[in-house]
Formats: C-alpha cells, structure tokens, sequence
C-alpha cells in the first residue's frame, strides 16, 4: 500500500483516520480516542496505533487534521481565524511537533466570530467539503450535531454562524433527565415529531412548559416511549429553527449530517417550505481535508 | 420524649423526619435515604432508620408523609386526585402496611391535572401549609425547585397548575454539558442574571441560540464563571416567566422556596412588577402536614 497523505478527523469523542492514495481512499480506521479522553501526552500515540501500519521507515508521511484536536484541551492549539473569511486558509494550518519522525501533523483550525461570540471546530472543515462538492454555493450550510451550526455562506466567505445546543440538549433530557423513564427503548413516531416541531416553531416562547408535559402525559396519559422521543426531538428542532430562522428563510439551504438525524432536519425544514439538499457528513469531512492538502500543497 | 406524631417528607433524593409534640416540634432528623435509591422493601427500614429513638413499644405512633414516597415506583402509591380539587382529601390519605406495630403510615396522595397533564407530588402539602399560613390567599403559587410548578388557587382550591424542568435543566446544563467547563467554581454576578433574564423574558424564542454563547464567549470573550452561571439561570427563569406569564400577571403571588433560589425568583418577578410574597419551603411542608393531620382527625 502506497500511502500518499493521511487525513484526520479528531472530534471530542472519536478519532477517525483515512490512508489516501493518488485518487482514492486506500483504507480507513477509527477509535474511540477522542478528544475528551486524551491527555495532551496520549495525542501521538493514540494516532499511531491507528497509522502506523500505513507509515514507512525513512519516509516522511504527511498528517492533516481538523476538529477538536486543535483546541485549547487538545494536541496542540491552533488559534481560530475570524469571521468574515474562507473556511480554510492554508497559512493558518498549524504544525504539531512529534516525536515519530516519519510524519509530519497539521492541524485546521477552528473559527470563531467575535460578535455574537461563537466558535466552531471541525465544521470549517466540513463547509469547505460542502463547497468543494457544490462549487459556487451561496446561501446557508446547516450541520445538526451535538452543537448544530448554522452559517451563512456567500463568495466562499463564512459570513456569519450560530451554534445551537439541540443535540447535547437532546442527549442530556432523554438520557439523564427525569424524561428518560418515559423513553426507554427505541422506536420512532413521525406524526408525534411533525406535530411536536410545528407547536414549538409557531410558539417557542413556550418551550419551558413543554417539556414537563412529556412526562406527566407518560405518568397519566399513555404517551408511549417512541411519540415521548419523537416531540422531544420536535420540540428542541423547533425552537433551533424557530431561532435560525433569520439563517434559512428565503435562503438555499444545504444540509451536511449523517442519515437519521439530517433526514430528521430536512423533513422539517422542507415542512416550512424550504428545500435543503442533503451532503453526508462524511463526504463534506473529507472534501475539506482533501481542499486542506491541496491548498497546502498548491 | 412524648412524640404526639410524625411528619414525613419524602422526596426522590431526601428523606426529613419531624417528631411532634402537642404544640411543637420536638425532634429533626433527615438522611439521604430519597425515594430514588430505595427499593420497595427499603422504606419502612430507612424510615426506622430515623424515627425509632421517637418510638414507645406498645404504643403506635402516627406517621404522615408526602412527596415522592407516594409514586409508583415509592413505598406505596397514592393515587393522584385531579383538579380543580382543594389539595389536601382526608378521605384521600392512602395507608401503608408496616411490619413493625408501633407504627401507622399514611401518604398524602399528589395532585393530577388531565388537560394539559400535569402531575405534582409533595407540592400539594406545601400548597395546603402556604394556605394554612396565609389563610384566606387567592392568587398564584409558585414553587421553584428542580420541576418548578406555578398553581393557581382559589377558594382554596387548586384550579390548575402547570410544571417547568428549569431547575433540572439548570443541573444538566452546569453540571453535564459542555457549558460545565464555563462554570467551575461558585461566585454570583446578579447585573448578568438580570440582563439575561430581561432578554429571555423579552425574547423567550430565541433561547436556544442564547445557551451556546456562554461556552463561547468563555472562550473568546473572557466570560467568567459566576457571569456565566448567573446568566444561565437569568436564561432558564427567564423563558420560565415568559412561559408562566398567564399564570402570573396581574396575580398575587406567593413564592414557596429556599431562600437563594426563592430570592432569584423573587428579583425576578418584582423586576416585572410583581410584589411576591415569600414563604420559606420547610415551613409550608411541615404546615401542610400538620394540616393533614388536623383534617384526619378532625
């Protein structure tokens, strides 16, 4: 196997490693060695007991990386560029120091918009996949996630982003929360989540009272696991859209996710009129890092 | 000692004891014993636990407990009365079998509401004691805590009542999110709660693009902790209030709390006009079983 570059996804909770060839992917690794579970001293060797076996004696291999591996608590931290800007600037790749001399570590950095503050990591990655898979996109990238973003994308240039908390509020209310006993087990019911995202769109402001209500109607009302799930689901992707709206409406929209959840944000986005194409997750990650190599490269 | 009777309350996380004489409290004893780490066989030994020094053998004493002990998953259910009801029914009072002769156990039952549903359990005894204390109140009571409930009372009844996860969401949110790393270490900054609860109170539908910002301006923005915390719980009583309003304005209220938490709620609501009066929240507890007893044995 004649490994070209190796490219790198490095998020809080997975590490996940691509041996690319001259034109294609020539195997792919993943771990759970993720971010969050590192200390700053395990960040090389949890790479390479993923990579070594693509590494050759007496060869340098080049490494680029994006996603929480360059914060503050990562490898090494590459400071985040400001909005208005391209979402990759090869100037601003950092370079980590190794002790392995066969390869060479780059790291993307982040951005950040000083006003609203916000931050992202990994998804300045992903946006410039998602630009690279749809040459001369304007309009807004939505990535749903643990922290979904929203950015408004215009000439190549994030413009302006807005991070929302929907899947970490998601995972903390149905896994910890006192609306966990009403969801046990799996299940899904489309007619539950498409009233419960209307109702939180149309009256967000109302959101605080919802929630509960999932409960007591589980105690007293028969509400079952899979409809609990589902207007939970609703209601936190209501009052997402509800709050980006000023993102989506009138605008082109795409849609950068893995399956059921983009799947989850394409439905109700498409119930408001909006017609989002959907890029997998995946594809945008890796379009980016292959724009990364080549832009450090050209 | 001569222990006329004893008072209950019996959370999810806690278990307090009172040992009462004709006139006054004698005894008080509390443990960690909540109704959420015990099975089915663990009530009547962590109540023995506290209670047998107060215990005479040949006599029976009475026990008379509220709160979480009651649910399905407690000691024994009490099945909940509906509104609009007054919230204390003698006749409602559910025996508990012991296997131990010197005592008699009876749980006061929650209060259900069908439409919306809504369920409360413990808060209708400290309804009872805010009434019993305030003899003659009509208006609104509010009861911040982990489910915070706004009832609305009238001619001593409950008429209806409605449930918000703030204090919950506030745990998961500080503690278990990504905002916890935000947040370490205690400090309060009440010009941060105040102008967060204003925008949410004002802005209630834009709460979710609010709670990400405090990681991000801790970030890049030099947020500090205590503003930080204090401006997540101005967000969450705030979207609380806006959700509330038709509960609270234009109403007497009564808020039944501990005192820092009360004291939030108090600010708040006297920033929008209102002129709450406060009743601590052990003392409406203990009132409100003193007058389950009364009624019993009247």
């Amino acid at each position: 196997m004649n490994t070209d570059w190796i490219a790198v996804d490095w998020g809080t909770s997975n590490l996940r490693v691509w041996a690319m060839g001259q034109a294609s992917i020539l195997a792919h690794a993943t771990s759970d060695d993720g971010m969050g579970s590192l200390d700053r001293d395990g960040f090389e060797p949890a790479l390479l007991r993923l990579i070594a076996p693509w590494l050759t004696e007496g060869r340098t291999t080049e490494v680029i990386a994006c996603g929480m591996v360059g914060s503050r608590q990562g490898w090494f931290e590459a400071p985040y560029r400001a909005t208005p800007c391209t979402p990759l600037d090869p100037a601003g790749l950092v370079s980590v120091p190794t002790h392995d001399t066969r390869l060479t570590v780059r790291i993307i950095p982040g951005v950040k918009q000083v006003k609203p503050a916000d931050v992202m990591r990994g998804e300045e990655t992903q946006i410039a996949g998602a630009l690279a898979l749809n040459a001369g996109f304007d309009g807004v990238i939505c990535l749903p996630g643990t922290h979904s973003k929203w950015a408004h994308v215009s000439a190549g240039e994030v413009v302006s982003f807005q991070t929302f908390m929907t899947g970490e509020l998601f995972a903390l209310l149905s896994q910890h929360s006192v609306l966990r006993h009403g969801m046990a087990g799996g299940g899904w019911d489309d007619a539950a989540f498409d009233e419960a995202l209307s109702d939180a769109l149309s009256r967000p402001d109302r959101i605080a009272a919802k929630l509960f209500a999932l409960r007591a109607e589980g105690l007293i009302a028969g509400l079952t696991p899979a409809a609990a799930r589902s207007r939970l689901s609703g209601l936190l992707i209501g009052i997402e859209l509800a709050a980006s709206k000023p993102f989506w409406l009138g605008q082109k929209v795409a849609i950068v996710g893995s399956e059921a959840l983009a799947q989850s944000y394409a439905r109700a986005l498409s119930a408001q009129g909006a017609e989002p194409r959907l890029i997998p997750a995946t594809d945008a990650t890796l379009a980016g890092l292959i724009a990364a190599r080549a832009k450090v490269n050209a």
